[in-house]
């Protein structure tokens, strides 16, 4: 039997989408958020076109705003009240009104750590000197906006090229920039596999982008001739207006960790497919913490939005007492490259052979549309399949725009364990404005089919 | 043990396709296509798109060239040869040279019909008339065109609505014409459900087309003020500078029931999903004959591109010894009008409960993107469920442009049987530039199951 009152840590998507959905399986529940920040429950995903200007307010980022949650929706949210401990013993924690600078302890039944990812900031990077950035949240996003702006601001370094790493690229080059990046690995994007990476190197070509492959920045100093000075791992110095770190993120996971919440695969916090954490009726939720893989059967470390949400949901039903298990992540994404779209679905060749199987990857280019109607651009996919079951573990994809929102598709016969047979007689939808008669998810099963034979 | 000599009447998608896969797998086989037109192969689809003048050579829409295939696969393909007569008891076709007006016997082992379909031309139109026009083929593409773009060629009448009927439209309107259009059900696009047609009517407005529903035309005559004036059946007249009729299609199937094949479903050849008709050594792919259906596991007719190039695929690799079988369509369609797509898979209402299903619909409106990016705009998808499975039998979706290509998840969701449940906890992508954090396809799922609470 589920108690009364539900405390929550953090008020962003895992956190709010656990309240709501708590809130409307019990309504009679005691729901209190407790959020250090100035926002709930905003697209930070959004964050990198309004930089971009592709919208004005960033206000428009605000999903609810906390008086809405309040008002409409009978919770209680505390917004610039950062949690300072969790004593489980008790069953309570300590609060810090950020605005009086009084701290409360708080009482719970049942708690929900949702603290979310946090940049990973590099020593040699200074936050605090000016022109020195990273992507956390709204006010950063304000800040970035600013000084990309400024008259005597014309040249950026992004630091990293991930998803964030090449939103920002893109974001700051539209805002008018000339913008170079560092990467610490041998090749841009290196989650995607090497096929995927120089095509996404090309497109940053293509757009005036260079980018700096192994190599990590060691020194930043102001400068005379701009206003940052980078010393490079490989000896060079490089001069810059701004840097934007954007070199990954980790779990936030301090708080958890000192109140003996177990952490698992890269120090996010442990759970079950109901969200619960090693301790009894201390939840967790989000980026903050693991995510079960469909494709592995165990645990992984996948901060994306939709899987936060999704697994806020399941920790509210499960504290309001109604059983729902996470159905885990694929770990899906997309990302936009100036003109291009690319997006991947399941596992890596590296990941697959670490889950012990015996995979191979075929690469093969298909078109949008036909030949003829305006617009048709090549599309790449990547396939990763098991050889002997001949079922698709992995897609990776990249060609132009929304046409890789066809990554879904693939997403939907993962979820289904199709075989290449089985996705090679799908059918699909044809018409010369959407698609060529043979889709190219169609044409990559096919042309899969025939490689392993 | 299959012959040596494969004889192929139809030279279009489903003939071509049988011809290159027989070939591939069985290279000493000797293969002859007998084509009654000037074209092999052609993309008949793309039709519209040149009238439109998104593209100006015609020939861009020849996949492959009956020179090509002689050249370099090794098939005799006869152009210009009329197939006259099927003789199944000596196993030969009589054909007619076009050119030479001779006629001559064809010996055949394996026989495949792939006659294709015609278009329905209500009696009260003469396409030997100035004016009236149907779109059979290239060379009536280009006459459209042609006749579109004359100077005293103001106005066009498009008769039907259905897929060839709103690309019609919208091709006449793109070449600068003002376009009319009647349709004899009363409403567009009958073979949609009624929200979904009432969304094109609405999109056909605000592009200035107007409608006449629950009417027909009952005598076109040459008209004094312009080209042509048609009576309707509710007494009143219009006139009009061009006429193209896009009522639907028939199975071209004259030559197949005189031979003595057995018909089925609309009069269309039947098959099974080898491909073979009620005759030994006669096969029949494509438009001229049934489609297997996945979702009621019976024959219908549904003559689309990618189930005509499969079934000549299956065809071809059967008459070449090796077993294959028709994977069946799921009826997944899809159709540009003006700024919208509209799609469709799987089962009508209608055709659900003709299948014994008991199905009801729910209507949903996402959105394709997050409100604050540029070019999000509002999806509707009609879902049909049968309710004590939850399981999803039908999909039908309209929107802004490429988003509709979404219909192809759907067509895996499908194809796999999947419940609401399973689709709304499908790992689908999100990026601001391409999807809201929950895509319309999981918002549908999941507003479907509580619409079923």
């Amino acid at each position: 039997m589920s108690g009364n009152r539900f405390v929550i840590i953090g008020g962003d998507a895992a956190g709010m989408s656990a309240a709501g959905m708590a809130k409307r399986r019990r309504p009679d529940m005691e729901i209190e958020v407790y959020e250090m920040g100035d926002y709930t429950s905003y697209g930070a995903c959004g964050m990198p076109y309004y930089i971009a200007n592709y919208f004005e307010d960033l206000n428009d980022l605000v999903v609810v705003t906390p008086h809405e949650f309040r008002e409409n929706r009978g919770l209680k949210v505390f917004m610039r009240h950062r949690v300072e401990k969790i004593n489980p013993d008790d069953k309570t924690i300590d609060v810090k009104d950020l605005d009086t600078g009084r701290t409360r302890t708080v009482f719970y039944d049942d708690l929900l750590i949702a603290t979310g990812a946090e940049p990973i900031i590099p020593g040699e990077f200074n936050l605090d000197m000016e022109g020195v950035f990273a992507l956390r949240g709204l006010p950063d996003a304000a800040s970035i906006k600013d000084f990309a702006t400024r008259p005597d601001v014309n040249e950026a370094l992004v630091v990293g090229t991930g998803y964030i790493g090449l939103e920002m690229i893109e974001a700051l080059k539209e805002a008018g920039l000339t913008v170079r990046a560092i990467e610490l690995a041998e090749r841009v994007a290196p989650t995607f596999e090497e096929e995927i990476s120089t095509e996404i190197s090309e497109e940053l070509s293509r757009n005036g982008i260079e980018v700096l492959l192994n190599v990590k920045a060691q020194k930043v100093e102001r400068s005379e001739s701009a206003w940052l000075s980078v010393t490079l791992s490989n000896g060079e110095t490089l001069t810059t207006d701004m840097i934007v770190v954007g070199a990954g993120v980790r779990p936030r996971t301090k708080l958890a960790e000192a109140a003996g919440v177990e952490l698992g695969v890269r120090k996010a916090v442990k759970v079950d497919r109901r969200q619960r954490t090693s301790i009894d009726r201390i939840w967790a939720a989000g980026d903050c913490c693991e995510a079960y893989h469909r494709l592995t059967g165990v645990n992984a470390y996948i901060p994306l939005a939709l899987g936060a949400n999704r697994q806020g949901k399941v920790a509210g039903s499960n504290v309001a007492g109604i059983d729902a298990e996470f159905p885990g992540v694929l770990g899906t994404a997309i990302c936009k490259v100036f003109d291009l779209g690319v997006a991947r679905t399941g596992l890596g060749l590296k990941e697959a052979e670490h889950a012990g199987l015996d995979a191979l990857t075929v690469k093969i280019t298909g078109n949008s549309k036909p030949h003829y109607y305006p617009g048709a651009a090549p599309i790449t996919t990547l396939l990763i399949i098991e050889k002997n079951t001949e079922k698709v573990f992995g897609v990776q994809m990249i060609g132009h725009g929304s046409a890789i929102k066809r990554i879904d598709t693939w997403a939907a016969c993962l979820a289904g364990g199709f075989t290449l047979q089985e996705i090679n007689d799908l059918d699909l939808a044809y018409a010369p404005p959407f698609s060529p008669v043979w889709d190219p998810v169609l044409i990559a099963a096919e042309v899969a089919k025939k490689t392993l034979k």
